[in-house]
Formats: C-alpha cells, sequence, structure tokens
C-alpha cells in the first residue's frame, strides 16, 4: 500500500490547467492516495497556490514546483505517460485503459520517475504535449461522455495505481461467525419457548428423532441459520431466549 | 461494461450535501460511468439543479430525485451500502474496503436495486444514516488523510462499481511488432549504409561468419532489436535506409 518509495518517485503534472479549485483538488486526491509531488505547467491562474479545495492538502500545494514548459517538468523521469479521454487520436501512441496502465506504472515506479500529465480542462493535452509521451493512458468511460473533471480523473488515476494489485485476492476479514452449536442450543431455546408460549403444541422433543415429525424444528432451524449471527450476537439471543424461558417457566409454577 | 440493465438498478443519494458544486460533480462522474439515478436527501442549497459543475450531465442532474428522508430515499432498495472514511467505527457493521466491496454490489444490481450513500462534506453519515445500511464502504485512502472530496469520492467509487472484472485478465491489444526478419534486414541496410558512409571500414560482409570478427554487427543487432519497432515502423525504417544506400551509391559512382 502507498505511500512507499515507489509512489514518491511519481511526478504528476498539470499542463495549463485553468481552474484553481481544480488543481487545490488534484493535491487533496494525491494527499489522500499517497503522493506527494505535484509540478505545474503554466497554470492559467497563478494564485493557485491558495485553492481552498485542497482540504489538508495545503502543504503539497505549497511544495508544488512550477515549470514554463512541459520539456522541463518531465526532464527527470524515464517514462512520461499521458491521460487522453480520446480513444486512438494519436495513431502513433499506445493508449492503455487505466486498469492495464497502472501494473505498467507501478513496476517502472520500483526504481525510477514516472510523470503522468493531465492536460487543461477545456483541451486536454495538446499534439505537442503528446510527442513527450512514451504512451497514453485513457479511464474507461461511457463511449458517449467520456470527459471527465480533472480533479476527479486524477483521483481515478491515483486510486488505481495505489491499488495494492494483492489485496482484492485476499480473503475478508469477517466478524466471527456464530458456531453450529451455538445455533443449535439457539434453535433448541426457541422451540422451547415457543411450545411454552402456546405458540406450538407441546410434545417432548424425543419426537424430533423422526424426520418426518419434525418439519416445524427444521423450519426454525433454516430460520436461526438464516440470520447469519456472529459469535456475540448469539451469546446475546441465548441469554434473552434463556430469561425469557426461565420467566414464563416461573410464572407457569406460580398459576400452578 | 456499464451502462447496461445492472448499472440502472443503482440509486446513487447524497444525504444532506452542502456544496451544489458538489452534486452536480457527482453527476458529471456518474455519467461518465453510466449510472443514471441520482437522489438528494435534504440539499443545504435547494438552487443545486443549476449546478455548472454538471458538464455534461445536466440532464441527469435536472432528473435527480428529491427526498425529505433517507428512508423515503432508500425504501425501494434490497441493498443498503453506506460510504465511510472512518475505519471501524461503527462495530456492528460490517466495514469492506471499495475493491472488495464491489464485486458484492455488482452481484446485487444483476437483479435488485442497491443504495450507494455519500454523507455531507462535513460529517458524513450520522449514526441515523449509518442504521439503515446493510453495511459499509471505504475507499482505501492513506491513514493520515482519509477524507476525500465528495464529488472525486463518488467518481472513484462508480469507476471501481464500473469496472469489468474479467478486462485486466485480458492480454493487452499491442501494436503489431516487426518480424526479426525486418529487424535482421534493417541490420544490415544500417551496417552497409554505416560502410558506405565511411563511419565503419568496409569489409565483405562474409566476415561476420566468424562470430569474433564481427563485434560491430552484433552491436548494431542489439541496438535495432532495443527500439521495439512496430511493423510499420520497420517497414518505413527499411524504406528510409534503402533511399539513403541508394542514393550514397549513387553519388558515389559518380565522383569515381
Amino acid at each position: 500500500m502507498f505511500p512507499n518509495a515507489d509512489s514518491d518517485c511519481l511526478r504528476l503534472i498539470l499542463v495549463a490547467p485553468r481552474n484553481p479549485l481544480n488543481i487545490g483538488a488534484a493535491a487533496r486526491a494525491m494527499s489522500n492516495f499517497g503522493f506527494f509531488h505535484l509540478r505545474v505547467v503554466n497554470p492559467y491562474e497563478l494564485a493557485f497556490r491558495e485553492a481552498r479545495s485542497a482540504v489538508g492538502a495545503a502543504p503539497l500545494l505549497a511544495r508544488a514546483e512550477e515549470f514554463k514548459s512541459l520539456a522541463e517538468a518531465v526532464e527527470d523521469c524515464t517514462l512520461v505517460v499521458g491521460t487522453t479521454a480520446v480513444g486512438q487520436r494519436q495513431l502513433q501512441h499506445p493508449v492503455r485503459r487505466l486498469d492495464q496502465a497502472a501494473p505498467l506504472v507501478r513496476k517502472h515506479l520500483a526504481g525510477s520517475r514516472v510523470a503522468l500529465l493531465f492536460g487543461s480542462e477545456k483541451r486536454g493535452l495538446s499534439n505537442e504535449d503528446l510527442s513527450h509521451c512514451h504512451w497514453l493512458l485513457r479511464i474507461p468511460t461511457r463511449e458517449e461522455h467520456r470527459s471527465m473533471n480533472l480533479g476527479q480523473a486524477v483521483a481515478v488515476c491515483l486510486y488505481e495505481l495505489a491499488r495494492d494489485p494483492q489485496a482484492s485476492v485476499k480473503p475478508e476479514k469477517h466478524v466471527a461467525a456464530a458456531a453450529a452449536a451455538d445455533l443449535e442450543r439457539l434453535t433448541a431455546l426457541l422451540l422451547d419457548a415457543l411450545r411454552t408460549s402456546g405458540y406450538l403444541k407441546s410434545r417432548p422433543s424425543a419426537s424430533s428423532k423422526r424426520p418426518s415429525a419434525a418439519p416445524t424444528e427444521d423450519k426454525i432451524r433454516r430460520l436461526v441459520h438464516r440470520l447469519r449471527l456472529s459469535a456475540a450476537d448469539a451469546e446475546l439471543t441465548l441469554g434473552i431466549f434463556r430469561q425469557i424461558l426461565w420467566k414464563s417457566r416461573q410464572d407457569k409454577d406460580r398459576t400452578q
């Protein structure tokens, strides 16, 4: 999981961004996902460093490096990846989908610097900007509405880059489930309570040995299993029914 | 890939959102990723439908449904998932990481309606809001800076939901690479050109049969292979060198 030495090798470069709010939003997403090196090439508004949208990422934005040209901004990077909303506009560039691009970028980050470029809100990266790129990356959006908000596009790209490729394979951590024995105890208590309450006709529990004679018992057991109780909740529920049973028996004894 | 019948079953619900720009941004991301049903519960500013940030998603925003309570907003949904920036605040709710939550949501969408809840920018979902949820979802952000911008959080969640679970397994489509024979032809042409140009001493190519006598030829061949030319680019390069060779030989013939 990022941040680590690898994420420190990423340079996120905004080329000619127009809206300071988007620059701030990009900074916030960088901080969220553990990337700390922002570069800005020819921003439209020079006062972008005060963008209020950089919630929690003001220091990152203050440290952003400013460049006059893209060539200077990518100088120290060995892989330059451009982002595009267009499918295959530039036939001389391979265009990779974000989920397929991310493993390649991660591999490269383990050892050398990668520049990830985002163009301006209006026009994206120019053909000249693209000529600095080794290849392009595209977020898989709907054909009919490809163009994303800049801050959102940055967030989605960094989410995918920060993804632990092994993580989704790992089994999920569950709350400890109730053991079958507890569910069986609960079933028995519940049946007892149903009989004591008169909901079910009282009969010796030995009759449950005959499968065909115990449709109710089965029904109740299936119900208890469907609840998917945690161990703690099973404990709690057992306590509740023990108390109910104890009380109703005591009442019964008194009235007899 | 979305949109399809399944994505049509998602209801994205913003609970008490404060900033109309964030509502617009959420609408834009929904349109980008193919989800079209937005619901808003008690928005702070009632004029959110005109949010300029809904670039390309104005119709979606205009159709958003408004509710007075969360209970009414989730009424027709069979799975209600809340989003949270907090790890395990609510012990009675399982909290799943987005990448592990998405397959479960997708499975449920194939047949019934799912509500995906986002709380207000300031406070997230309240404890009462959470009591309507079956479980919670968390975007894996950095411990030290968990809180994301609302519009960005929506974009990241929908990107992950719209992800084709099979897609990243598929082999990438490559540009057709040059065949070894073309690279060998190019190597020979390049050596010829280097000799003709006087860069290398002219010697019969038969000498290349003795491995130790051909270090330059090997060096050039390795260079040509490192270029990883596409078939089209190899063709182009072959043409260029054929032309260079033809010209330089013609010049040589003239001067002799």
